[in-house]
């Protein structure tokens, strides 16, 4: 039996539609206004409106507010393309160097330090515009790591400030994500650091092309020798093939020294970075300019990856027989946890974020590295010796930001720069080095 | 032909309205807790909603989170009255002076330098109190910058910390905000600088008042020789008409040197900052107390501006005639940019914001700057030298916190505190600056 | 009069019923995913639905967005467990001296200082990891302070990086809290500080039990001598009886020097931190170990507090006997302040938060208190001296995370370790000292 609806009642029926619909409506536009992270796609609301419907779905175009994404610390960011995000590090290690007596400093024993602890931030600013300043702050001093201004709004970008000029896949990966705890041996002897200066990038699909002017550390352009230019350029062939990421690279630098002849020095520390001993040593020599070229290649396929480098850096001098120093490596690494892989982006080894991290109940992710690192500082009758290290590490991360690094290395000596008490300098030397780090 | 409703369906659409209103309402409370910013006024859900209508509009007034704004950086604030915002700023500096042979460390060639790479905090605690902690890192070194907390409800505020101690015009303008590159050479050579102190001001309309008694900059403090004292106040009348602008400033300073005697030296560097070299310098000689006096005028009106300064510093030393040093500039600028103007706020010059950024399609804004400056270091036997300077900037703002300003010098010096090499000491020299800025 | 709804009008209520309950449906979308803290509990929304209305009250089940509470600074966090908040401190000090000619560099006259400015960032992770970075720039350098992981999700946690090494009660106390601008004269005298380690610590409801191995302070980290290593332990309990807190605490701390005998020096600043006169001073000896017991007690009742400390250090001497130097000290406060006690908090106390703040109208919190402070660094043929201060304190938080601390000390030395002009080296002195505190 179907008894008719009073008039009275479908009157009110409608007038309290006819109030809520003011109020979600209201609710709307306030919700527009308040929370740019909630933008449905403009026509999300009016699509579910039947087309006969008196319903009006369009909220007035109110500007929406900041939005807070989460990489490993919050990223603000608005709807017109401003972008604030804090950033940092903590690296802090345990090492442990085994050398004959008289060769390190501290031989036998643990040693710790804070390796980086970073502090800064990066933004991006509407028009192209996306800056960063970092700090070190691990030495209880203040050292300028990224500091720069980028613009670009396609493929090409240019960079004034200070960065890393281009030298090789090991170094322009960030320390965060490499194979082992310390890089290769010959980035460092041959002084790879970042340099302020002026660059351009053109960053394509598989082609990755990086060139650019700088002078010095900005540490050292408080000296007033700051006449130092070097010329720094790398082109990375980056193509995919599904699951398989080719990486194959190559890098030029040349660098005319202040004015005139200066002092230059190629020194490597082994294997760890506690120590301040360089087993392999050029010692402080004149030289009037340097030129390094650099080769690059990996591969990524699945849990696997290899990757190897050399470097050639010549050091010219005024009247004598310009060196040409080697340095390289060779690694293979597997990443055991299923369905996990190798980071890449951009020419650069990336995170090793785990798919199933501990707080899912999983194992986050765990790779195994091994390789085989050569750094060869004897040439036209300079003897710095030659370190050769076999090394492998097993890297954690039990949450994306979030990394254990342990890593062993057994180094071989032939004419170290430092000979043992009974005066010998071709010996082996052996370290240890446990790193736990965070990131934001 | 009408049909009844029938009472099942009546009361199902009352059912599903009331679990709608109920909707409505848990979503209108959940926005009021969660979403400050889109606090819309409180009568306005209730306004939409018809008198005769049952629904009952007022949601229970939750507390209303942290809304963002933006200001290059978000600025985090809650409606009780905190906020929060980060600071920094990148200044990146290219340079160049070509003076004679002898003269400057650094003569042809460019120079590069990080001119400031600020990072801070700003803060506001309910109850009127602010704070600010800003350090300078540019040079792999902390400095503290503005280290302070202000009290002050209404026009009149007390701060305790380090500030600037109310120098001029050009000093109290941000140097984000300044017509070139660098400032006026006298606030360099009379060696104003940010000092722990407390101080009170006064801010009406059109007048500012500003006093304090200070010590030395956070940085001397360390020395256990931290017993000078000074006392500075300055007074700006700053009515504006329409769309011009008037500042009158007039400041004075004493400050007492520490127990006894201390050693002084009044030197400026030539129009660049890249460059140790002091061309106009006093040397260090003792004295017992200083004295400033400043006068300060600036006109802005529309597009145009005109500035102006003198300050005359004087060192009292004992049993030595007392000499007074005089430094000062005229400048105009003008505004190529269509609905443009130089800022000024609070008795400083501030931000050229561009009405029509790039990111809208617009120029940014121009600003074309001319200046005299003059430094007379040379009196009472003290011979410093004198230092003139033609000066020609081109700021532009593509952005309102991107900033490039390009500017070039002709500097002209008499008695020069630097011979060249071949002992002149009357010489010119011309000196070019490009800085690359971003603030937030 | 019964009049029926036609089906027209019955079909349209029918379609803004399904429009409406759409809309809703996106908005609650919406808000889940955006906006975390306005995350009523999942139940809210279907509790207020009628269990016989066709209304489906569930959501898709959408991330929320962030949520900002607020610490002095915003704290953002996410529903899942991240979290990221600045932090920071400003200590700006007055402090003066009045003692014998000769005794301190700073005599008669005010001295300023900022005792600490502090900028860091507190974070979580989500898995049970927290970890704090904060520096100390007041001193134009950096220091590293808090430097830390921690890793545990129950009443375990482990802790690897740079904390306190759980010395004593007034130690373990944030200086944000102290009863007196300074700590007890003992904290310093026996070089407490932060060193870099892996601890452990069980927090129950009335136990905490803390212990870990030591470096050295991450300065000292930098030098190649960092082979110090310290065993430390600190048992509290800690029961609560109703508005009664107890605190009844014992550490042990062993510290071996670094491979063979080093130098070690205690000595103290009298009351105030602006002077670096150390007027109880064992001089430097040369020790091959330390080993520190303290015992701590400390009472809570109401606005009343007492605590009181002893702490007896031991160095070893190759060849010599070992001296035992003792300090401590015992203290009453009461807040003077309707409703306000002194804060405690995991084995420290904590902070001192206004019910009534002058926000609200109210007087803020203040607390008076007095201590006597007694230090003795004479022992085994050392004479460093003895001081004993008597000393008082005001307290002023206007609001929480401001502070005034006003305290004067009138201290007596025995055999002080530097003698007044006139050969006196034992004499009174006193000092007064005011800070003003920020934090957030």
């Amino acid at each position: 039996h179907a008894q008719a609806m009073s008039a009275e009642e479908a009157a009110a029926l409608r007038a309290e539609l006819a109030a809520l619909k003011a109020k979600v409506q209201t609710l709307e536009d306030r919700l527009d206004a308040a929370t740019a992270p909630a933008a449905a796609p403009s026509g999300a609301a009016g699509a579910v409106t039947p087309a006969a419907a008196p319903v009006t779905a369009a909220a007035a175009p109110a500007k929406p507010g900041p939005d807070i994404a989460w990489k490993g610390a919050p990223e603000i960011k608005t709807a017109d393309g401003w972008s604030f995000k804090p950033r940092g590090r903590i690296q802090l290690d345990l090492a442990s160097i085994d050398a004959p007596p008289g060769v390190t400093d501290t031989h036998g024993g643990l040693a710790t330090e804070f390796r980086r602890v970073y502090l800064g931030v990066d933004g991006k600013i509407p028009g192209g515009i996306s800056y960063r300043v970092e700090v070190d702050v691990a030495n209880s001093s203040v050292e300028l790591t990224d500091v720069y201004l980028t613009y670009g709004t396609g493929p090409l970008s240019i960079t004034a400030g200070q960065i890393k000029p281009f030298w090789s896949l090991e170094e322009m990966t960030s320390d965060l994500f490499t194979s082992f705890a310390e890089r290769a041996a010959f980035t460092q002897a041959f002084g790879f650091e970042r340099r302020v200066g002026l660059s351009g990038q053109y960053k394509g699909k598989a082609l990755l092309v990086q060139g650019g002017v700088f002078g010095d550390n900005a540490n050292d352009l408080l000296s007033d020798s700051d006449n130092s230019v070097s010329v720094d350029g790398r082109v990375v062939w980056m193509p995919s093939f599904g699951d398989t990421q080719l990486h194959l690279g190559a890098s030029a630098h040349w660098r005319k020294a202040n004015d005139g002849p200066s002092a230059v020095r190629y020194a490597a520390r082994p294997f760890v970075h506690t120590t301040n001993s360089r087993l392999v040593d050029t010692g402080t020599f004149t030289a009037t300019s340097e030129r390094g070229l650099g080769l690059e290649g990996a591969l990524i396929a699945g849990p696997f990856h290899v990757a190897s480098e050399g470097f050639w850096q010549t050091a010219r001098r005024p009247g004598l027989a310009d060196p040409t120093f080697f340095g390289g490596y060779a690694e293979v690494g597997y990443v055991l946890t299923r369905g996990d892989r190798r980071g890449y982006k951009d020419g650069s080894f990336d995170r090793l974020a785990p798919s199933r991290p501990i707080t899912a109940g999983g194992p986050g992710a765990i790779e195994i590295n091994a390789r085989y690192d050569h750094l060869d500082l004897s040439d036209a009758g300079i003897a710095g010796g030659r370190q050769r290290t076999l090394g492998v590490a097993v890297v954690w991360a039990p949450i994306p930001y979030l990394r254990l690094t342990a890593n062993y290395g057994h180094l071989m000596y032939d004419d170290a720069a430092i000979g043992s008490t009974s005066g010998d300098r071709n010996y082996s030397a052996d370290a240890f080095g446990l790193r736990t780090q965070i990131d934001f």
